[in-house]
């Protein structure tokens, strides 16, 4: 099976299971979020108080830790969700917004790492090797960001060294379990005018972590989805305002023709 | 005077009088909801802080409770609102968002309709019923659900139970005080995919509980002019996120004969 | 230099240099707050956390509080974070939604110009009135709201009273420093029916204020450019929702002739 059709495949999936993806995740980002879960054919549940973290992670299918707009109790809930994932065999992928920029950030995305061990890390380059730097003792020099086969030794050597899959997006993401390097190209630039894509797509790779036995070809998949998708509204866009409501809309209408002709994937 | 007359009636209302409607209601929909209210001519406030509370119910016509991204010093300020709401003779709409997926979520619900007694309660299907559930001692069946004849039974002892307007929102909405039921019946199967339509359609029955003297009607007006809302924005929209801005629109442009012509009233 | 020749030069460096504008602000408008920033060039960042207060701001260009959905931990970090902007020399921006609405807006309003000193106040003419009013020891008048010659002067005081520029925006926006006073007319009256463009504004105001030696000229530009993105969307949108859509393009996509043509500054 081709990378393209095992993406549709998932995308069909998706589309008809419809999983739980449960999110905590930051202020700015919740309706779009909840929005492009939707599009897609899954289902959002955003919650993040406490007492009802068992409850819902009791009927989600997936889980989406989003520290972009952190607080203590916020954190904790992120903590005991993570947890009861954890038990129950709920993939778990955090989107470490902002790592580098305060030591809160970092220091919570690291303690996620110690304690959830999530399925999934998804950031942009500089949080990736925020979280290598840290997560290796502060080593790393901050120049090798701006050098991308550094950006791909450093994402590997952090799924590695945490066991996981590594997302890294940027005009062409690279997805990594430490051993083998998939690239899918694609998107649009304007897609950076619009806040909260890289939340989006941590979503998605939620969703489709969900309905997937492979938690690296679900990593694949969403980054790829939103990358047609992105590539489909930039066509039909004026500015990042209708990009973004033309997002929601090629989520929901992208046929297999889309997936084949938009994106590069290698 | 018919049901689309009460409805345009009711329609003309709030944009003359422009209700001051105070939502505590949950962070995904807080832009949209507020941006539904403005489109149909109602003013929103969105403001939480227990500190607040008495002077903001002082100056609004309509309260909506929203329990869709719960904590515990939010539920103590719906509370502390829906108290003084209470005192003032502003009407409560309570919206029990994921009632029955968490006790938190059930527990709350069942509280404030203790203490709050809301004039109305908004929920889709599977809310009712829990709260229906909860609020009898839990003997129902959650199968019952399926079947339309019996969410009306449900919905109407309810509202008997409680004394309040039961809307049970679906393809068909349902609107019932225990003994009167109407339906209305339109919208558009695309609005599923957007998120916090529902939550739109609750505060929406709050602007016009606020200019109606019949709780009933507004209920009625309320779900109709949604439902109407959501058809000129489907037949403009090619996906869930054209829907949703097309929507704005529809209640800001909605006219007579888009009322007549959209829904069946019955 | 002209007027507008002076405000196109404003948004070059805005989209040239690409600011940091730190925002702790109303749950409502953080989306739409944060893809204006980006759409008009600037970088946000959405956050409240009092432990990443200090580094956050070490890295930011302007600082923007915004009173709109307040709680107690979150006036806390807005002490905390005008604090660090102060020591460091960045422009604060103050957005009193809703003062005089509940005492809580208008105490906290009162408490962060004490602490904080705000470069900039923006607010509508009710809000700069109650803050005046209770600047002065509550003398004013409520009814001098209605006089555009009076809603002039009380912003002038209060801009002399508080060493900061005051914007009040209005169908005329009116920006003084309580010595000169520039007028900027534009707009389309459908932007009342979108939530938050006020907050938009003010958040503009704090992209330019971060570029620019001239918190006065910043002022005049911010409001300026919102006033053309107003005009411009207004022109393609067929209702509220989409005017929001059409704002992001238009920040986004405006030219040096959008500015001369579409505005009145003097």
């Amino acid at each position: 099976m081709s990378r393209h059709e095992r993406v549709w495949k998932d995308l069909t999936r998706v589309r008809d299971q419809a999983p739980l993806v449960h999110n905590i995740t930051n202020f700015v980002v919740m309706n779009s979020t909840a929005n492009a879960l939707l599009a897609v054919g899954a289902s959002p549940i955003m919650a993040h108080a406490p007492e009802e973290m068992r409850d819902l992670i009791g009927i989600a299918n997936a889980l989406v830790l989003n520290i972009g707009t952190l607080s203590r109790p916020w954190i904790e809930s992120m903590h005991l969700a993570g947890k009861a994932a954890g038990e129950r065999g709920v993939p778990v992928i955090l989107d470490p917004v902002g790592a580098g920029a305060s030591r809160l950030r970092t220091e919570t995305s690291i303690s996620l790492l110690d304690s959830v061990r999530p399925a999934v890390i998804r950031g942009n380059g500089s949080e990736i090797l925020a979280l290598a730097t840290a997560s290796s003792g502060g080593t790393k020099g901050v120049d090798s960001l701006h050098r991308s086969d550094q950006v791909t030794d450093v994402a590997r050597e952090l799924a590695l060294n945490r066991d996981c899959i590594v997302v890294v997006s940027g005009a062409t993401d690279i997805v990594t379990d430490g051993d083998r390097i998939v690239r899918v190209a694609g998107g649009d630039p304007l897609m950076l005018r619009v806040t909260g894509l890289g939340c989006t797509a941590s979503a998605l790779v939620g969703a489709f972590a969900a309905v997937s036995d492979s938690t690296f070809d679900a990593s694949v998949s969403g980054m790829a989805v939103m990358s047609v998708a992105g590539s489909m509204a930039a066509e039909k866009a004026e500015g990042p305002g209708t990009l973004q409501l033309h997002l929601y809309d090629a989520l929901h209408n992208m046929g297999r023709d889309d997936l084949e002709r938009r994106i590069k994937i290698d």
